[in-house]
C-alpha cells in the first residue's frame, strides 16, 4: 500500500493562508505590523526635520516592500546594484541613487535605464571615474547625474573635505556636463557606535561633513543641490540635519540585533525572523540543534563585539517571544546549534524534534540576502497573510 | 544624440565565449581543470582503498558539476537538503543520501521522491524520529531506508557508542520495517585540525567510531549493511578504512583557503574564484575598493583562527595568480576592502579603477551559496567555454 503523500515539495507548503505551523523550513518571515510601525517611525521624524527620506531597498529587496517605505511610486529610492535599478524601475520607480562607486564598464547599465525613463544618478569620488563619466557624457549625450561621495568617518568609500580631488573631480564632471547634482555620504561607523551621545556625535559628523564638501564645491561656483547623507543609527539619532537634504537609510525597515545592541531599536521592533524546526539533540552539551544554518541565518557575527553577543540570532518560540539567554551559538551549512548563552542560569527550553522556532536575525540584510521570499504576518499572528519576492544577484 | 549602448543589463553580459575580461561583476568562475583535477585525486586515492565515493553536492549545487562528480549517472551522492535530492532526482539520480537528521514533516516529501523512484536514504539519531519513521513507513508502505548518525567528535549531532538509544533507535527502526541500511557520521571537527598527523588522527577516530557503533548495531542482530563517513579532510588524510563502505565529502571539489590552510590542498588546487571590479581607493590608507562584498564573497571568516589570516579570501590578478599578501581586509554589502595584510612589506599593486581581479574564497560552500551560475574556464584561459546554473533554496 503506497498512499499519495503531500505535501511533496518545498513550494506545495509556502502558500497564502498556511500557518507558521504548516510551512517549509527554514523560511524568512516578515512582521509586517513590526514593519509599519518602523517605517512610521522613521518617515515620522525626518517630516518634522524637513529633509527628503530615501529609502535604501538594498535590505528589503522587494517590489512590495518598497511599495511601502517609498514617499510614491516614483521615489526616491537609493540601491546597491544596478540589477535593484532595473528592477524598480521596471516596477516604475523614476528617482534612483545608484549609491556604489561607479565602475566605468557600467556605465552604459547606468545610460541605458536612463534612456528608460528612470532617473539613474550614481557616486564617485576619484578623477579616473569623473574622467569615465564625462567621456559617456560625450559619447551617448545623456547628462549622467553625479553625487560625488565624500569620507565622514573613514569607514569606506569618499574623498575628504581637505583633498583638492573634490574640488578638481567636481570641476571635471561640470564642465564636461554631466549633471552635479551633489555630495553623499554614509556614517558607516556609526554601526560600532553605543547609546544616543555616540550616535547624535555620528550624525553631527555625517551632518558638518558633507555639508561642509557641499559648501566647498558652492564657494567655487559648482552646483550642488543635494546633499545626502544616512544610515540607519545616524537617520534614528540626528538632531541637527541643517544643510541636509536627503536622509538615506534601509535596515532600520526591519531592525535587527545589530541595531538593537546598539540601542536603536529594540527586540520588539524586529520585523524579521527565520522559521526553523527542531532536528536533533546533543542532551549532554545543552544543544537543541535547528535546520537553520548559516544558508539560512548567513554567517553575519555583527554583535560579536557588542556588549551581548547574540551569536547567530535570539531564539524565539513560535509567536516571536525570545527564550531567556537561548542563541542560535554555532551554524553549519544546514545546522543550527541553539543553546544558552555561556554563563546564563537559564532553562535550556524543552523542545522535541518537530518543534517550530523563529530566530531573530544579526544583521537583516544579511539574513534577508539567503532568502526568496517573505512569508508575511501580522503581528501576533500565524497565518501567511502575503508571500512577497525578493530578488538577489547584480 | 543618445547613442544606442550595450550591455543593458547584467545578463547582457554574461554569456559563452565572453571573456573574464568583458563580464559583469561581480561573478562566480570555476576553473574546470582544477576541479577535474580534484575530482581524480580523491577518486584515484578511493579507488585504491576499496570504497565507495559518494560527493556530497551540498557545495556544488548544481547537475553539471554533479555529472562530473559522481561514479554513474545514478549516482551515488549526498546532499544537504530535499531541494537538492529533488532536483537531482529529476535530473535521473537514483541513489541519494538526506545527509541531515530528518525532520518529521519532511518524511512526505521524502516518499514522494521515492514513489518517483528515487532510491532516497535518510539519517536520524534519536527515538523520536525513528518513531515518526516508523510510522510512516506503517502510513505509506515504504520502507524508509535509514542510517543512523553516530558521533565520532562532538562536532554536531549523532549518537555515541555508549548510549542506549544507539540500539534502541536500530530496534525501532527494524520491528517497525524502515530499512536499517547503517551508521554514518561526519569528522566534523577535522576543520580545526592542521596537518597530516592531526587529520589522520580525525579520519581514524571518524572511521572506528562509525566502525564500533556498526558492530554493536550487527552483534545485537541489526542489520547494518553501510558504514558512510566523510569530510574533506578525513576523505584526503584517512589512512585505514577497515569496516568502511562508503566515503563522503563536498568541498574538495573547488578547495578553499580553509583546506589549504589546514593542509589539505595547496592555492593552486582551488578552482572557485569570485571576478571583481575594482571601484576605489583610499590611498592613505593602503585600501583599494572592490565590487565583491559579502553579497558575493559571503561572510565567512572560517581562516580567522588559523596561522594565517586570509580575511575574505585571496586577492589575485585576472589570471588567477595572487598578489603577495593582498587580501580582502573587510566587507560591507557590495563593498570589499582589498589591503595587504598586517605587518607585510609587500607593495600594494597599482590597481586602477576598472581594473579585474579574482578573489579565492575562504570556504567554497558559503561563496558559492551566493551565486546563481558558475562562469566555467580552463585552467590559465580567460574565455568563458560554458555557463552552469546553481540553486539555492530549500
Amino acid at each position: 500500500m503506497v498512499a499519495h503523500v503531500k505535501p511533496a515539495t518545498c513550494e506545495d507548503s509556502q502558500h497564502v493562508g498556511a500557518t507558521l505551523n504548516s510551512l517549509e523550513t527554514p523560511c524568512l518571515v516578515l512582521d509586517e505590523t513590526r514593519m509599519a510601525r518602523n517605517i512610521a517611525r522613521l518617515r515620522t521624524r525626518l517630516q518634522r526635520r524637513g529633509v527628503q527620506f530615501r529609502p535604501h531597498l538594498k535590505t528589503a529587496k522587494s517590489v512590495e516592500v518598497a511599495q511601502r517605505l517609498m514617499d510614491g511610486p516614483n521615489g526616491p529610492i537609493a540601491v546597491s546594484t544596478l540589477q535593484e535599478a532595473e528592477i524598480f524601475a521596471r516596477s516604475g520607480v523614476r528617482d534612483i541613487l545608484y549609491a556604489v562607486g561607479i565602475a566605468p564598464h557600467r556605465l552604459d547599465r547606468v545610460v541605458a535605464l536612463r534612456s528608460r525613463g528612470a532617473d539613474v544618478a550614481i557616486v564617485l569620488d576619484s578623477v579616473q571615474q569623473a574622467s569615465a563619466v564625462v567621456a559617456k557624457v560625450r559619447e551617448t549625450g545623456h547628462a549622467i547625474p553625479v553625487l560625488i561621495e565624500v569620507d565622514c568617518d573613514g569607514h569606506r568609500g569618499g574623498l575628504q573635505l581637505d583633498d583638492p580631488a573634490l574640488l578638481e573631480v567636481g570641476r571635471i564632471l561640470h564642465k564636461g556636463q554631466a549633471t552635479l547634482r551633489g555630495v553623499m555620504t554614509h556614517a558607516g561607523e556609526s554601526y560600532k557606535c553605543v547609546g544616543a551621545e555616540a550616535l547624535e556625535a555620528a550624525a553631527e559628523e555625517e551632518r558638518s561633513t558633507s555639508f561642509a564638501c557641499a559648501e566647498a564645491l558652492r564657494a567655487n561656483g559648482l552646483p550642488c543641490p543635494v546633499v545626502s547623507v544616512g544610515s540607519t543609527p545616524t537617520a534614528h539619532f540626528a538632531r541637527n540635519l541643517a544643510g541636509v537634504t536627503e536622509m538615506r537609510a534601509g535596515v532600520f525597515v526591519f531592525f535587527d540585533l545589530v541595531m538593537t545592541g546598539i540601542g536603536v531599536c529594540s527586540i520588539e521592533d524586529v520585523a524579521l525572523s527565520v522559521l526553523c524546526t527542531v532536528i536533533g539533540h546533543q542532551h549532554a552539551r545543552g544543544w537543541i540543534l535547528v535546520d537553520a544554518g548559516w544558508t539560512a541565518l548567513s554567517l553575519d557575527r555583527g554583535t560579536e563585539t557588542q556588549a551581548v553577543d547574540q551569536g547567530y540570532g535570539i531564539v524565539c518560540d513560535l509567536e516571536g517571544t525570545p527564550y531567556p539567554d537561548f542563541i542560535i551559538a554555532q551554524t553549519n551549512q544546514e545546522h543550527g546549534i541553539a543553546a544558552l548563552r555561556p554563563g546564563s542560569s537559564a532553562r535550556l527550553p524543552d523542545l522535541p524534534v518537530g518543534a517550530r522556532l523563529r530566530v531573530l536575525p544579526i544583521h537583516a540584510c544579511a539574513t534577508g540576502a539567503q532568502h526568496d521570499q517573505y512569508h508575511v504576518i501580522a503581528e501576533g499572528s500565524l497565518v501567511v497573510r502575503d508571500i512577497w519576492s525578493r530578488f538577489k544577484g547584480w
